[in-house]
């Protein structure tokens, strides 16, 4: 493997930059083979890599002041912080100076920087934010999570073909199937742009597997490999799930001291109630993609900390070297090319 | 109390009739006070009665042969179903010989019967299915879950009012504090909607305590008790909670029979874990209310059993034997002849 360039936002996230620093300290465990320029502030980060030897020796600090915060608005951000250190981590993926950036700041910010410097691929009209999923049946992935409010038919369908894409190629499932979430399995049911990107999918000739529509509970089982639905709803209902997750887990925790023979077995089972926690943390699952950018992007949740952002490191560089973005423009091209109705088709509606 | 009478669509869920004949005896270990008219078939409610003495003992069948099935559309049952078990239920709450209807049936039709028949309140111009909640702060109230898959800022203003009325009078809160569920907590984010919403509940006189833009991890913690959505997005949310938890369900139950020590802690906290497991027991919040009509209207779940259908009864008691619909009617009036603002906002929207 060629040694890989990751362009980091140091300074993005509630507790950056240690949190990044200890990130890219943490991330050298999974692979060596990775450089990292650090955007931010040099008066904190210069004494952060000092205790942080092993970071420091694969790291380079590329100074500035400037950052976004999470207020920002991301037009202004767009317009004021051409300097910001999220800006220019972005910058450096456009010139070629790194083959991925990490930010774990402003998502709004973030999207819409990426988006003016990266463009999208082609054919690809809105990016969409994108994330691994644990289910029943394993891992799958679900897009949009909150780059897109408001979708049409047309959005759903190239999330829908993004996501086809990513699973064949970095999940490395044969044929994944596609679902598009739903109040309901019925074809009646739903919202117009549900309805269209459905019948879109089930007439054209495309060689995916659509499944159809899928409810909420239909994410966690498994029932499809891709999960694709609008920006608002999936931000709800993946934050939905995290919250569930926490309710479960403050609920087991009281259970299992509530006496001393609970406080007893779970004594007993703390090797399996460990893995059990490591199974469902979130941090394994930190690392949003953003699909259809011309260039890799990965947002880290912003109250992560190290554990977590090692992780977006590692989704950036499964991304690269799956060379994601070269699979999703052939595969969007050849797809287009094979049936010329499904560019009429979603053209027209 | 004076005896209550609720008419049950015994013929409506994947196990029905059995599972609401069973349901029936079921609650009547919580009270005893209920007399129950059962729609349905009687060669088969017959002989399910025969077994079930106790609930023999308050019900009367009314038989019909006629049935609405899972795949109608609400518009055929309309108009089709008018000797069906769900529909002569809720006439009979129409014309007043029951003071509630339960059906675990077809929720679509249910919902367009019962609006046909009981009719809405006064200001309300769609209603809405609301649910308890399980959060980390006790028990809060969703609503839409899914009656109204498009929703415009003055029917989410609507869901917010008949909301807090039912966490003040049923809930028991003094005064409940109100959020709408969004993408992000800043106001500039989400759709047209649900901004709108927030700007109208912000700017009236209202005596609500609206908290604002809540997320959807939000809805676990509790952070309001009153969790305003459009029925696209709730239905979502409701359904990825009830995965989620499924799914950890499951890993959990992995995790303790993964190994002899495993096994023994599980066994030796085997009281805790049950109670744990009834604590999240899906069962337990089964009985979504449809809010804002003029009568009390339960919709079970379609696949729970006799513990579930218990609790949809029970949520029908606990709204008669609380006057809900009284006090969403007076509150209402009440809320807009104190702030003609409201209307006027909401109508000029």
């Amino acid at each position: 493997m060629a040694k890989l360039t990751l362009s980091i936002d140091a300074m993005g996230g509630d507790n950056a930059p240690q949190m990044v620093v200890e990130g890219v300290e943490a991330s050298l465990e999974r692979f060596s083979d990775v450089k990292f320029l650090l955007f931010g502030d040099q008066a904190q980060l210069k004494p952060l890599l000092e205790r942080h030897p092993n970071a420091k020796a694969v790291s380079e600090i590329r100074h500035t002041a400037d950052i976004v915060t999470n207020e920002e608005k991301p037009g202004t951000a767009l317009r004021g912080g051409r300097n910001s250190s999220m800006r220019l981590a972005i910058d450096a993926v456009g010139s070629g100076d790194a083959d991925g950036v990490i930010s774990a700041g402003n998502t709004g910010a973030l999207m819409a920087m990426a988006k003016f410097v990266l463009k999208t691929l082609p054919g690809i009209d809105r990016p969409a934010i994108a994330t691994y999923y644990p289910t029943l049946r394993g891992e799958s992935v679900m897009l949009d999570l909150g780059a897109n409010v408001e979708c049409d038919a047309e959005n759903l369908v190239q999330f829908a073909v993004m996501g086809e894409v990513f699973a064949r190629n970095v999940l490395g499932l044969e044929q994944p199937s596609i679902g598009i979430l739903n109040v309901g399995a019925e074809g009646l049911k739903g919202n117009e742009a549900v309805k269209k990107a459905a019948l879109t999918l089930q007439t054209t000739q495309l060689p995916i597997k659509f499944y159809g529509f899928v409810e909420g509970d239909d994410i966690g089982a498994g029932t499809v490999d891709v999960v694709v639905t609008d920006g608002f709803t999936g931000n709800i209902a993946l934050k939905t799930a995290e919250g569930t997750a926490k309710l479960f887990g403050v609920f087991l925790k009281e259970a299992l001291t509530s006496t001393p023979m609970a406080r007893f077995g779970a004594l007993m089972a703390r090797r399996a109630l460990k893995a059990f926690k490591m199974r469902v943390d979130p941090r394994r699952y930190n690392g949003a993609m953003f699909l259809g950018l011309n260039g890799v992007c990965i947002k880290s949740h912003g109250g992560t900390d190290a554990v977590g952002f090692a992780n977006a490191i590692h989704v950036a560089v499964e991304l690269i070297t799956n060379s994601l973005n070269e699979h999703i423009k052939k595969d969007y091209a050849k797809l287009s090319a094979d049936t010329p109705f499904l560019k009429e088709a979603v053209a027209g509606e």
